[in-house]
């Protein structure tokens, strides 16, 4: 599905990015050569087929998702045809096996996403939803009736999803939840589902929607696919949040739940309490921690460029100066170590190794870093970041969001404080 | 002047940030009392006049301005009658002397940025172009005959006048500006000029617009005041700079001149190479280092009214977590801090012991104090930080700008460097 | 006193470190000159008394001082004899009025400290101890027969003191204290102190022990002044405490009484609680936010001197990397900022103004910038910063301790957060 | 030889500071679990000989180097026997193949510094310039009969090295130095070496110098082998360097040469220029790389025993504290990526695929975290820390030097920054 999904994309991968490659630095035999974009060789950790995935997806997402974001950033509008574009080069629930999801690597999914966020955090969080959040539930949770009349369609990204978790009053807390599901007073097999949900990246948008409430009875969390074009009007509607200053090429709004009936085929059979969620999000986070170090890498590119053209001082590149040079090795440190952590992790997921914990480890430290090392680089860029054609203020402001959402930082690091010391500090 | 201008705004000043006034901590007699919002006390080195100037600014800026910078920063729209309604108010221009200025204090003048990026970077911005860059530079350098003729008029926010220093090609390195004036070879007493200049705040809408260039026989660089109704068309544009990420409740455009007739009588007629447009930037810089510290304290502000109303994990305030409270403290220290060096240098500096380098060294300080402690508060605003109406997001992005622009803070750092070691560094 | 004081240290002061004064910048005409050791000219704010207190507890310090601490700190070798010397010049409890003090400001005595901490952490410490927690405490609880019996000498360095408060089990949190006084069972108007006090700075030495402890019947406390020569063998031990990794310059120890009868005439006749030991700290913390930007100074001053006259690479001094010139401007930044707040407080506190909590910001503050620039700077002498000579080593491993102790730094961050929420978070 | 060795230590390893292992915090079901001592399973990339060599050094480590340091640091001493037991043990140029060494993999060898660097970077110093630069240069560069005739006895600690590169004048430029060798004016087939080497580890103990200088005649650096047993009086002294403030657990000292015959049988046959050192620099560094982690693990498990055994406030045990918690986290974080990376650039090397630059890059990541996240943890004793018994003061007294040694961070950044930008910033 790779091959042909990659011929498609025939045309050259931008490379403008990748000018003014530097000669080998103190070696005169041919030995092995320092590569600034991938500094600790982590290439050599993949197999011939990720690698094969990888240089898909970085071409579609060069070639024809970076020509769109800009504008979609100013706009705040996000294109829904690209789910559907990638779920055509089979990128939608990649690692997930069976019902048309190509089964790759938890390694290869990461470096889709890797892929996408080199574009924009947002775009990934958009990919991210369909595939680790709803995608990544119903094969885990999910009957396997759900899963048929579910999978293929949302893995050709014809069928969109969006993930009801947090609310207005209960982020880090989703333990706290107030939409409720009780039985239906009247039809038999139903509930009715209400409550409120916010923050919710594809919610305007999505076909079906993966809602999390407690049951009314048990005050069990309990999970439940809502499909829209079931819902009588006036039970859900899905309102856009607007005026984000980050994540503007991903679409973001609220899920309102008024007495929406839901038949109880469509809730998800054994999975109760917040292991169900959890498990999504560990899913998601392993992604995140993927993709941040894509927007840093470019970040790294974009400011490596800027600092070799811009001229200033007796017509110097400013990239010859000690405090530019300082800011790009410390960038390009934190990202080859943050690629290499999440290659790890993912290994360990694939042999049945990883815990929470090590996902929220690299899911915080890779956040923090990127973020950290965007802004320093936006800094070679001086007055001149300011322009939005510059792109590194939108990375800059999509990996703030990104080191809030699916555990905000601090959060994340109570969870490792807590498995460190065996005592939670939350409250 | 002021007292009337306050007695227009009788409106009592918004306090919805200033709730929950802790009790004072552990005294039980009646001491002094610690204020989070002045820790230090700066008050106290404050005079009557002063504190009633800066009384008035915070009520114009928290009544007028603050209703209009949401919406203005979305729409990326500047509203040029903020000028007037301060010039109505005598804000604009407050510590020159004669010429229908205030002749206030540097401190009051500070107290003035203080309060106006305590709403926007970006309304700050717009002030201290036409207050120090233009109305400073033509109180320093201007004949007579220009003070009488631009001043009066600038102070009462009729005219608006930009400063255009920086060329596309040279930023931190004015001195290899490009723009040039040569004698116009057929009208005595006036030069002809070229060049482009870029990130100049209220170019568009400027009526008066100080270009400095070279002269085309000597190579020295000399101040002109380029009076927009007297260029012939075609001579000068002014186009806008759209999309950028902060700043965005100012206008910045770019000056395009060529072979633009300005007359000798427009020209400075003394001040001669960098020491005229330094000497203007030093004074805008000391408004930066005042008005950043406003824009850290309405964050302080809102993060704390954040912490105090936002409940999780067992409905505490998230106010009561010691990961938030070290942010807050943070902020309070550093925002103590700079508003005391910014007192201590503007009082130097009206005693005539102020040093460029001092004022390299608070605006720099400040500028990286303020940006770093905003975006850590903006930490706990979790998720929500991403919509516009918290307002953190505004200020971490337009202080980001405030650090680049002025001397970008390795500049600074390296300008401080020269100071204590001798030794220039910037190539 | 002062004027005596300084003609006995006639010799000029050493001037090694103050090499190399760099030109005026970029200043052609006669205007103030930017002082690198004193970037925001904090000392137009001094009193001309201030000025010679100062410059006569700067020549001891650098005359007297300097020469023995290099060996004192490899022995771990307090030389009593320096505060005898400190009590000829006039120098202990000086900001004290009356019984034999000087009498000063608070801004003078932060000077002394300043000077002191210069030199080292160690020695002011010893000095803070006798000045501003046991003659401070005395001075505002003592009995009027208190005062004349144990000021006069204590000032003239001819008897020692410390103060008990910290116990083995109880540092952050003091009012857990175990140390009790009980009634004597046969000796009316004494009572019997029994208890351990640990990290005792000159409890080895001390003639006079001010030891804290719980009234066994009321579970109040209250302060006692323990003469050492009074005390039965066998009730009282102060063994000292050895292989220090810092202050190893001044003498620590422990208190440890067992049984030891007390008159009631030594206990301070009102304080009652905390409030009695937290007040003699507010004086020391004061003390310790102008000492340690005193070390802060030496240590800048020692880095620019080694960054001039080290030469790497084309025989370039050091001084002229960007990464170096960084680093020392960051550290000039802190210290002139650290001694303008300190001044700042000390005023207030002169004029009543001032209150606990603004002495725990700058104590943190001062404490923490002065240890992160001083490591920072220690990084300017590579490999060179290991050997003892070079001093700076021996500052960094002080002002960890001074960071630590009289309120650990994160302790102060919550004191802060308190006064900002009014939420106390230390549980 | 290993499984011999590991028999050898009969005794159970130490594990006090290994108590409280936490539950596993949200599985119910039986998965994998969390190990805070080794967050990212970096154990599932090693081999079982790996994971033997570790235990094996680890336990000779814990049980005999640790009972000694302590005082060793205290008095400054180095016990050579230490490299005789590790010889013993097989762990002396552990990665070398033949002669007598191991042949184990650069892993394997890293892991060994891990071990000794978990007890004392001093110790780990030691070692490494046996292994690492002495006999490491000796297999690079040697000839077969130098290499039969030293590393044997260099291998069982019987024999030991020091490796003479830096100058006093000449540290992170070792291109200028200023040693020389001139061909003997009498004895053919004898140069004659003249000049001064400093912080040279080891040198005031070492049977063979490696000593690199200046051809007279061609101005080419070359390697020598300097003999002591063999050099005539007055031409070799090797003064220790006595009153380090870190690293006092290793000897240091100068080599001073005067006019010292040495035979070319006895000089490196064909590497010829800095490559000769900054090879076995290379090899250094990876293991220094490596031995940090040790390091920062051992504060780690330190700073969690203190904080799960101090309790304040309430008799809460501080680890309960979110400034505490986060402290750890950051740690653990820290530690696991640099092992990660550590073990990535071990396998590149034994592959032949690492470079330089990517050893520049782990050794001063490595260390900077290393000594960031130490003195982070430090925070945690607070005051406590000053008490050498707890060991977290000799670690970060220790690891500032690894940071400044075999190239300060600084200078790295700018290797990396060439690496990145194809431009050199040293001068």
């Amino acid at each position: 599905m790779f091959c042909q999904a990659a011929r498609r994309c025939s045309r050259p991968v931008a490379t403008t990015l990748r000018l003014a490659r530097p000669k080998r630095s103190y070696a005169s035999t041919a030995g092995p050569m320092f590569d600034w974009e991938d500094p600790l060789a982590t290439k050599t950790l993949l197999t011939e087929e990720e690698l094969a995935i990888s240089e898909t997806a970085e071409r579609y997402c060069q070639e024809r998702m970076l020509p769109r974001v800009l504008q979609a950033y100013r706009d705040e509008h996000y294109d829904a045809a690209i789910l559907t574009e990638m779920g055509e080069l089979g990128l939608l629930g990649a690692n997930l096996e069976g019902y048309g999801c190509a089964g790759v690597s938890t390694v290869a999914s990461g470096l889709i996403t890797r892929a996408v966020e080199r574009v924009d955090s947002g775009y990934r969080s958009g990919m991210s939803v369909q595939s680790s959040l709803v995608m990544g539930g119903i094969h885990a949770f999910g009957s396997t009736e759900q899963k048929e009349r579910f999978l293929p369609s949302m893995a050709q990204g014809k069928m969109l999803g969006c993930f009801g978790l947090t609310e207005p009053n209960h982020g880090s807390d989703p333990g706290s939840m107030e939409a409720t599901a009780r039985p239906h007073p009247s039809k038999s097999g139903y509930v009715l589902l209400s409550g409120a949900k916010t923050w919710i990246t594809n919610s305007p948008i999505a076909d079906v929607l993966m809602v999390w409430a407690k049951m009314q009875e048990t005050g069990k969390i309990r999970g439940f696919l809502v499909e829209r074009k079931n819902c009588p009007t006036g039970t859900l509607e899905t309102p856009p949040i607007k005026n984000k200053n980050g994540l503007r090429a991903s679409i973001t709004g609220m899920i309102q739940l008024d007495d929406c009936p839901v038949p109880l085929a469509n809730m998800f059979p054994d999975v109760e309490g917040l292991s169900g969620p959890f498990t999504c999000l560990n899913s998601a986070r392993m992604g995140i921690a993927f993709g941040v170090m894509g927007a840093l890498e470019d970040c790294l590119a974009r400011a490596r460029t800027y600092a070799l053209e811009r001229r200033q001082f007796k017509n110097n590149p400013i990239a010859k100066y000690q405090l530019v040079q300082k800011k790009l090795s410390d960038a390009a440190t934190d990202a080859s170590y943050g690629v290499l952590a999440a290659i790890q992790v993912s290994r360990l997921k694939d042999e049945g190794k990883a815990t929470p914990e090590m996902i929220s480890l690299i899911k915080r430290q890779n956040c923090d870093r990127a973020l950290v090392n965007a802004r320093t680089l936006q800094e070679i860029f001086g007055g001149n970041a300011v322009s939005d054609e510059y792109a590194i203020g939108r990375h800059v402001a999509n990996l703030f969001v990104t080191q809030t959402y699916e555990g905000q930082s601090d959060i994340h690091s109570l969870i490792l404080g807590r498995a460190i010391t065996g005592i939670q500090a939350f409250v």
